[in-house]
């Protein structure tokens, strides 16, 4: 059975249901979607080298990540309950000054069992060391846009330092020539870099068409800073300086106004809510996903790093999004279950450019089978409802990656070790910490 | 193996960590914990008739859910989405006129279940036909409080009917003789029943010393509708009425101010907080827990029923609850993981009278334990923050209840019969419903 895990074979899936209908999917040996239908296991019984009983199983498109910090895993659970400001510089920085690129490789291969383990396939990474997270996607058969977190502070001396740690990354990513894995500028927010490492970052993604992964108003401070320091809001500065484009996910936009709504949406810039960051740091603004919505702006679902949610689990942050737009804007019916859903694959997928993010011949086979045979999913009066509002990543069963086969029957190879390698790396960074 | 299962045995769960120490617990044939501490499993190995290997397991204490409508798992995912008036007359009331007590009795197993799985292991229930709620809950092994939801709406003739039927709910449950479930009086709330149907529940609960279960100020409407009609808000005329006293548990509570939150203190009044409904449904404010708490009131925490939710699972809800703090009182510091925790044991202990949610020697042994050798609880810096913010219940591997065990590494006798069971008394009542 062994065997199963890793590789491309001619594969069918028999027995699920996907949009509410019984069908069974054919994968061919290349991880495409070959046919997805009622029946059509007759078809390809034959030429399939596999088959996986669905066992009437949700099938969905794998759930995609668009905005998170992988390897900060070794984190969770460390500093919680703080302000902002006490948070970052009594605890994580502190810690993360001492963080090694075999931490983060541990880190981000945690990061990938979780992910695979609730149903994710592909995220969108920001953090450091990223040639060992990259080192840890390979391993883990998932996919990921990875970025190094591009941060100079107005100094020019630190901006050229950030520059050529950005190129050695792209460069290095490239030269991999792996299709899941794919590099993007990491400007880190318009509050910690100057406009001229802003626009550097905004020439080079456009030269090497690569994607920019950005914090963007985040809190209302923020907001205010710009305005007083350069007359402007973030997203003004941001459009100055070129980052504002179709490759360009932006994260937590919490503080965004109407017309920056609208701008978004013109310029094709992917809106990536945190609704669980958001709530546990006290942001006191929710995205303003109506306005976004309404501009037809692309607004996609992260969980943000594992310091500040503190899971990887896509399920939960459905229904936290769903719930906190419900409550914060006042309106039940407000990002119901289908959209939410949409939000984590299919406008997810688009964000990110792996593939479509729907269960359709020809899109690459990122599928997630999640069990009926569990509480959250009775009745199944409505699949998408119990995806979105009752089941967690825990119902996910079976995840495949351009059709390979990561998780069956939730078996994951090699989890007991990738779990013992993070715990061991995370003990170690709190001793280093410790003794300084 | 399956003999362990739903009896008393003297049992050791030997290694496993409490309040972040290597601790094992003996448990005596009569359900009570005899002895917790580190290495104590050499005393008690030879008495032990069973020994479960705790595998470094997180051990708590059982989960306690202090506001929920169990059989309302059978409309999970039945309506979403929808204005909450919309959501009633249209799709929930109608549903509800075709229930019978068998499709309680199977609606409430389901949500035991589900309350087992996710390590809940007393909960507080408000529905109808209770007598078959009694029998599902006999059977699944958990604790229970059990009212009927009494609606008079100022109709003297419903009134002397919803006595009668609270009466004959209360004799019956007395019946039964079974100490793990136990009778309240449920007036609905201060907006759905008369001042003199209020004064008679109180009156009733103190005759015979039973508990109340009230939805209280969980909308503004009701807040402002109270005014108009009574000149008073909700909580001055459950106080006239007699309804807050030390064995009362009010659900929502979202509009409380901060006069009530005292009055709750000085009453003894029980408040049982419900963030993911009060999210999903769009109250607009959240429990004033901070003003809670500066009086000394205690709060606990509830579910609510599974069609506002939409799941039972607790882990969930104590992150819910915490991050909806922080955020709408705008303070990351508010609700910490320790205090989530404690509201969703012995607080909810201290509500509902049984024992003192807690692991400690003469305790009951309503324990829970989570496994370690998950993505959730990897690493362990700080296992309180991994069980609040970062696990879900399905990170839960076995439940005792009074020293019985009712789920082992993930398995609950019949587990499939009931899911099949509840699903077919849901498809059945939808039928029902669409031929009228």
């Amino acid at each position: 059975m062994n065997d199963i895990f890793f590789k491309n074979y001619p594969l069918l899936i028999a027995g699920v249901k996907a949009d509410g209908k019984p069908v069974d999917i054919f994968i061919d040996e290349q991880g495409v979607i070959g046919d997805i239908g009622e029946g059509v296991r007759t078809q390809y019984a034959a030429e399939a080298e596999f088959i996986i009983d669905g066992d009437d199983a949700v099938a969905l498109p794998g759930l995609i990540n668009t905005h998170t910090h992988a390897a900060m895993t070794l984190l969770r659970g460390y500093a919680d309950d703080m302000s902002l400001q006490d948070w970052l510089s009594q605890k994580i920085w502190p810690l993360e000054a001492h963080l090694t690129g075999d931490d983060v490789y541990w880190g981000t291969r945690l990061a990938c069992l979780e992910m695979i383990k609730t149903g994710t396939t592909a995220f969108n990474d920001m953090y450091f060391f990223m040639e060992d997270a990259a080192r840890a996607v390979d391993t883990m058969g998932i996919k990921a846009v990875l970025c190094y977190g591009f941060i100079d502070l107005g100094d020019p001396e630190k901006r050229e330092a950030e520059c050529r740690a950005t190129e050695r990354l792209v460069s290095h990513i490239k030269s991999l020539n792996n299709p899941r894995i794919r590099p993007a500028a990491g400007p880190h927010a318009p509050y910690t870099v100057s406009r001229e490492g802003l626009t550097w970052c905004a020439e080079f993604a456009a030269e090497h068409t690569i994607g920019i992964h950005i914090h963007v108003s985040e809190t209302e401070k923020e907001v205010n800073d710009s305005r007083a320091m350069h007359n402007k809001r973030p997203v003004a500065v941001l459009d100055e300086c070129g980052i504002l484009t179709p490759r360009t996910v932006a994260a937590h936009c919490c503080w965004l106004d109407e017309d920056e709504c609208r701008l978004f949406a013109k310029r094709g810039v992917h809106a990536a809510h945190n609704p669980s960051s958001n709530m546990k740091l006290a942001t006191r603004r929710a995205m303003p996903y109506h306005w976004l919505k309404a501009a037809g702006a692309n607004v996609t679902l992260g969980t943000d790093g594992c310091s500040s949610n503190n899971n990887l689990d896509m399920f939960e942050e459905m229904k936290a999004a769903s719930l906190l737009q419900k409550f914060f804007w006042n309106d039940p019916t407000l990002l119901p279950a289908h959209e939410a859903l949409y939000m984590a694959t299919a406008a997810g997928a688009k964000a990110l450019g792996f593939g479509t993010g729907t269960l359709s011949a020809g899109a690459p086979a990122d599928i997630v089978l999640v069990t009926a045979r569990t509480a959250c999913n009775v009745p199944l009066h409505n699949p998408t409802s119990n995806l979105v509002y009752s089941c967690s990543g825990a119902a996910v069963e079976t995840v495949l990656c351009n059709g390979k086969v990561l998780m069956l029957e939730r078996e994951v190879p090699d989890e007991q070790e990738i779990l013992a390698g993070a715990q061991k790396a995370a003990a170690n960074l709190v001793k280093r910490a410790m003794q300084t």
